[in-house]
């Protein structure tokens, strides 16, 4: 099955850059692009189908690298308690805080988890995701890890998203571990890793570090355990402060060090020399009201990769819009609105070690795609909310739905 | 034509408070809600039709009391410009800023300022919007500014949205006026306002009271025009400094005062004392990265009302999410869920001078509502970004475009 994409510009984003093809085509075959080029240039062939984009502007799907979509509950109405002058002892008193997502999501079925997680999945797809980053981490036992795992299994088969999955078990303590944080992680590296692991849930792991959750030491057991099972790391690191995750994850080779807010030029530097990703959040950031800033300009300086995502989470935050995440990047981040696209594309491909074959339209990576309807790419971080008329497609496939 | 909309929790926000009614239906007829209570009091008789709502969250349409929608071009290549690191004087040399909005609006003719208004409004409506503001003010010469409002208007007629329209002739200084204000505002109250309100283009008269803009002494002026013209006022009002707008808004009975950053208790008192609505943009406050918050206790302390806007502008506020500017104003202004919520309906329509027949789900009131797809009010505010699902509808008629 061979298909012509026609009349359109292409942001290709080859290299991280817009990397423009003015008036292109694109040869698709079997679900991955064939042939780019200009559309003057395009050898004659037969094709069984065809698509003109009117002249849009089409650049990659938008790629997701960091979220907590699944989980039971949701926090709203701690959202509107906080506002109305509860203190944080009073929420945490009525079972508030992470502890309740993670009581609502244990006491959660899988059809239940599922049928949330998808609806907010499409509402992150509806904008031009097409690829997923999904962590665990509200589950904090085998059973539950493995719940919200499945559902993010059973997302892909689902809709039309690819989904990476991401076992964050050490995420926070669960409360019948209270004052055994180092008990946790040994069920976390003994346990929970490996069994999940062999049966094929987990395409990387990931923790927080941090003073309220796990310290270095800690996690470097678990990206030990990684290790030994084959697996990729990530971390939330240095987001309320300096503990030295981010040198930790370049010592690792790390996919990314996400948050960073805290991160110096010496944390750059190391994840440079290990190619890990810089995924930044300004979704928590905003809703957190914070005032540090990651070292963009020492991530510049270094060539540190900075990738953008949702972060969609019940408690920091409860975004629902990659391209938001774009828009912020700039006014808060001061990225530039093609970092920004780089951000959600390439770099967060990096991210989840799929860049080989996903975050850039070029020859032999998969055909995903979205057709804008704007008058250039700058347009995608300019305007702040709002869904932006488009064609999106998945592996070559229309998605109509 | 009478019919029943069921199964429903009605968030009618009567007193500008959620005022719940659980397990609600309405009787609408001709558009008007005919009757709302519990399903169980629901008066027997015969319904033309009837709308199952599936226990969704009923609410009244929501009211974007603030934007500038039509405007020729788009400021995105200045947006990107900047933050690529050109500076604004850079930018105005190359004949950015609001003067470039101005030429591309007097440039554009009437089809393409309508068909790029109606693109942008498409947007707003489709999350929920069922009655929008719009102003003039990217004219600045009579033809221009009667061809904005003339799209103002149009869009009420093809789209399914009530819309009022400001004329905000009094925004900008024109190039052709440079060191001449006060003959640019004798061409406003000589001609412009008295033009265009015979033409029933204008439904009430706005102006930009700042340093950058026109002083009080204009604003005066311009308000005793429209006060001969029968025209209510509002204020774009103490947004960069504290000239006085908000106390000459409330000294002529305005509507609203907008932005209101550096108002003060002093300003809360007068607005109060005159009905003045005070109608915040965190968008703005948002892109410009302001740190001066408006006055929110000043004004619960005394009553004035607060509505929520997008100000969606190419410059300084490109918004297309009037739902986003709930999440920021609970986020960066403190205001509850149920304070959010009024502002994009009962005090928004209070800021439009519609709140008799518009903003709260009451008896004789337009049937404009949205039912949406959440487990209660609070989540209106909670996420950030992305389009919630729910159904609409504007004078009793389902929207499905
Ligand atoms: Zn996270
Ligand atoms: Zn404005």
């Amino acid at each position: 099955m061979n298909q012509l994409w026609s009349h359109c510009h292409a942001i290709t984003m080859v290299g991280g850059r817009y990397s423009l093809i003015e008036d292109a085509a694109l040869i698709v075959v079997d679900g991955r692009i064939d042939w780019i080029g200009r559309e003057i240039d395009l050898p004659k062939q037969h094709f069984d189908a065809s698509h003109d984009l009117g002249g849009r502007w089409l650049t990659p799907g938008l790629i997701d690298c960091h979220t907590h979509l699944v989980f039971g509950g949701d926090r709203s109405g701690e959202f509107e308690q906080r506002l109305e002058g509860a203190d944080y002892e009073t929420i945490a008193r009525q079972g508030g805080g992470i502890v309740s997502s993670v009581r609502a999501t244990r006491e959660s079925d899988f059809e239940t988890l599922y049928a949330r997680a998808e609806a907010r999945a499409r509402v992150l797809l509806a904008e031009g995701v097409t690829t997923l980053e999904i962590k665990s981490g509200y589950g904090l036992d085998l059973d539950s890890e493995r719940r919200m795992l499945q559902v993010a299994r059973e997302l892909e088969r689902r809709l039309p998203v690819t989904v990476k999955t991401t076992c964050l078990a050490a995420h926070a303590l669960p409360p019948e571990y209270a004052e055994r944080s180092d008990d946790y992680i040994e069920l976390v590296c003994e346990t929970i890793l490996p069994t999940l692991a062999t049966e094929g849930l987990i395409d990387a792991v990931d923790g927080f570090c941090e003073g309220i959750a796990f310290s270095p030491a800690q996690m470097r057991r678990v990206f030990d355990t990684a290790r030994h099972l084959g697996l990729p790391v990530k971390l939330h690191a240095e987001q309320l402060s300096r503990l030295g995750g981010c040198r930790l994850a370049a010592e690792f080779g790390a996919l990314s060090a996400d948050h960073v807010e805290y991160a110096n030029a010496e944390d750059a530097r190391a994840m440079a020399a290990s190619g890990t990703t810089a995924v930044l959040l300004p979704g928590a950031f905003l809703t957190l009201r914070e005032t540090q800033l990651p070292p963009i300009d020492a991530f510049r300086e270094h060539g540190v990769a900075m990738a953008l995502a949702s972060d969609l989470n019940p408690g920091t935050s409860p975004v629902l819009s990659l391209r938001l995440m774009m828009n912020l990047g700039c006014t808060l981040f001061r990225l530039t609105p093609e970092e920004a696209l780089a951000g959600v594309t390439l770099h967060a491909a990096k991210a989840l070690g799929i860049d080989a074959t996903h975050g850039s339209l070029e020859v032999g990576k998969v055909a995903d795609a979205v057709a804008w309807d704007v008058t250039g790419p700058a347009e995608l971080a300019y305007w702040l909310g709002g869904q932006l008329p488009g064609v999106r497609f998945r592996h070559g496939e229309r998605i109509t739905a």
